[in-house]
């Protein structure tokens, strides 16, 4: 038996965080069972796991080695969710840990022993069994909870500069700009020559990226944000941008001065606005109120969800191996994380805990240890 | 000398409309003068002639033959048109006449004494230079008037409907519907045998297209709409919209009742929304207040703006050519346009006139006859 971090959502609206017992498999002969040692709390991660519920009405229950937590879901969003009512379930993109059991499979076998990286949901777990080709062995010296975030921001970051190059832009803007992935962007950006406009939200996130040699950081708090903004679209020539914040005015205003900036050297005048598509996409939800577009951007512009996984779908098998063993290589630079701290299952699901990391506030990563 | 109807926007904000003097030209070998009979004023002219001016600022001078009105635009959307500003700009997309001198060469020689139909703007004059290539013989027994709305209208209907096929969607979505343009989608979605729902903002525009054999009409301003547009969403599979309005709720609320729709035959939960991409195109601005996009849409989808120009020069030549063809043949009954109001150039001036298709509304389609 093994613990497993469980979110149920009833239908009344109540979410119950709780960790609960489940029997370890015996892995088929393709199949691994992996002792997880590493699972990082992603923004990804959080939509599952806490349901958008109000972190205000959390409650705590049950003991110290087994919480249970619960929360209340608003209304507004509740019946969007109606597939999951009822339904115990598992949480964790990403993670890593050490393979304990293996199936008779050779391809398993030499996997026993190994350190390996996954991706594939439930990874908040004690025991998780899985396809051997679905795991990632760990180059040599490489520890579990350096390789347990090897998936989801590195190849979101890659994925952005391939969305770029794909659809024919020159230059990227990025919000929520001194995450994590975030500095994976910025490094990436910098070691193939791309020029990228960092927008954070605080001062001293402008200067953590300024640190990590970002050339163009502007700051949403000041007053000269548009202006500074302008400026570096109009310098940069970037068109695209990649939005983690999602709602209220932000899109919309990199979208305006983007039309500002290209219409800064418009020969003539043209009613529709400027020709050059301007393009934001909206890859998360720190802000959940409506998503509000001024009409002063011409016709030339699209704003859209974009997602990892479809994404990958799209580019096909090749260049997704293309990216993934760029990662690889680049696992202790380039894409190294940062956490601020390790937790245990049961202590993921104290109120302490949650309130930190529900937040998803810039410079704060939570990483889950499940041996610990 | 002839007249042209000129918009003057000046830096300070103020509009001048007039109608000026202008010399008509020698044409060269390849061009043709066309003394022009009928030229709509289509929602798409409005942006260039009236530059969004308050229209409650509007004041009239000059003379009853040549009359200047003057009206003030906002400062917001005036900086915006720095290009314009102290240009005299010509003013008309599209519109048909008689062919009255013509070039030496055999391609001009040719249109002499025919009724033709042009695109290309600076339509709102008495006497248009034009080359030859640029302009299309209307068939025996069009009258010029039946033939002026040959190309915007009809054109971007039949551009809906190649977005739809090209964009892998099987249903339509369509706003201000009972339009012009509106009535022509639903002729030829009826003939094509597509599905296409559309949305008015009255009882009345709702009784006239479902007189015309619409199959699904739904009305905004009914306090069921939310569900009756639900409802005819999941029944035709319609994942595409084209939308006019643009400003304001309608374009989120109609990606929202698709992902409704879209999950009521979902069989499993994804915490992401539904995997099926959900477009809405803003072709037009009726209203120009912020877009706002409600959050519960999941993740794939789009909004973005929509031009007919850029989808022809897309699409190429062999393509456009087919749609044209498709027009010419079905002039006098898809493709009909229907008028209000029939002005010369110096009524087209008056702040009556002004008032009325200032507003773009549905059932109000103003022609100017230059030669009146």
């Amino acid at each position: 038996m093994a613990l497993e971090l469980r979110s149920l959502l009833q239908p009344t609206g109540e979410l119950e965080l709780s960790l609960v017992e489940v029997p370890t498999p015996e892995p088929t002969a393709d199949e691994v069972i992996v002792r997880m040692e590493a699972a990082p709390i992603n923004p990804s991660d959080l939509g599952l796991l806490l349901a958008a519920a109000d972190l205000s009405t959390l409650k705590a229950a049950g003991t110290a080695a087994q919480p249970v937590v619960t929360a209340t879901v608003p209304e507004r969003v509740l019946a969007g969710m109606k597939a999951r009512h009822g339904e115990s379930m598992a949480v964790g993109n990403e993670g890593a840990g050490v393979v304990v059991e293996a199936g008779a499979s050779p391809a398993a076998q030499a996997l026993l022993g190994k350190t390996v990286s996954m991706i594939g949901g439930a990874m908040y777990t004690q025991m998780r069994c899985i396809r051997a080709d679905q795991c990632m062995p760990l180059p040599a010296g490489t520890t579990a909870a350096e390789g347990a975030s090897w998936f989801v921001n590195p190849m979101t970051a890659l994925s952005m500069v391939e969305t770029m190059r794909r659809e024919g832009h020159k230059a990227l803007v990025h919000t929520a700009a001194a995450s994590n992935l975030g500095q994976m962007l910025n490094k990436i950006c910098l070691k193939d020559g791309i020029d990228l406009v960092n927008i954070v939200r605080k001062p001293e996130q402008a200067a953590l990226l300024k640190s990590l040699g970002a050339k163009y950081v502007v700051d949403s708090s000041t007053p000269t944000f548009v202006e500074d903004l302008t400026a570096a679209l109009a310098t940069t020539g970037a068109t695209l941008a990649f939005d983690a914040i999602g709602g209220g005015k932000l899109a919309g205003q990199i979208l305006s001065a983007m039309e500002v900036a290209i219409n800064r050297t418009a020969k003539e005048y043209s009613r529709y606005g400027s020709a050059v598509h301007k393009q934001v996409y909206l890859y998360g939800s720190l802000d959940r109120s409506n998503t509000e577009i001024v009409r002063n951007i011409g016709m030339a512009w699209g704003v859209g969800g974009w997602l990892l996984f479809p994404f990958l779908q799209k580019i096909g098998a090749a260049d997704v191996q293309r990216l993934k063993d760029r990662v690889a290589s680049e696992l202790k630079t380039t894409f190294a994380s940062h956490y601020t701290r390790e937790v245990s299952l049961a202590e993921a699901l104290t109120l302490d805990a949650i309130t930190v990391y529900g937040k998803a506030a810039t410079g704060e990563k939570f990483l889950i240890n499940p041996s610990k």
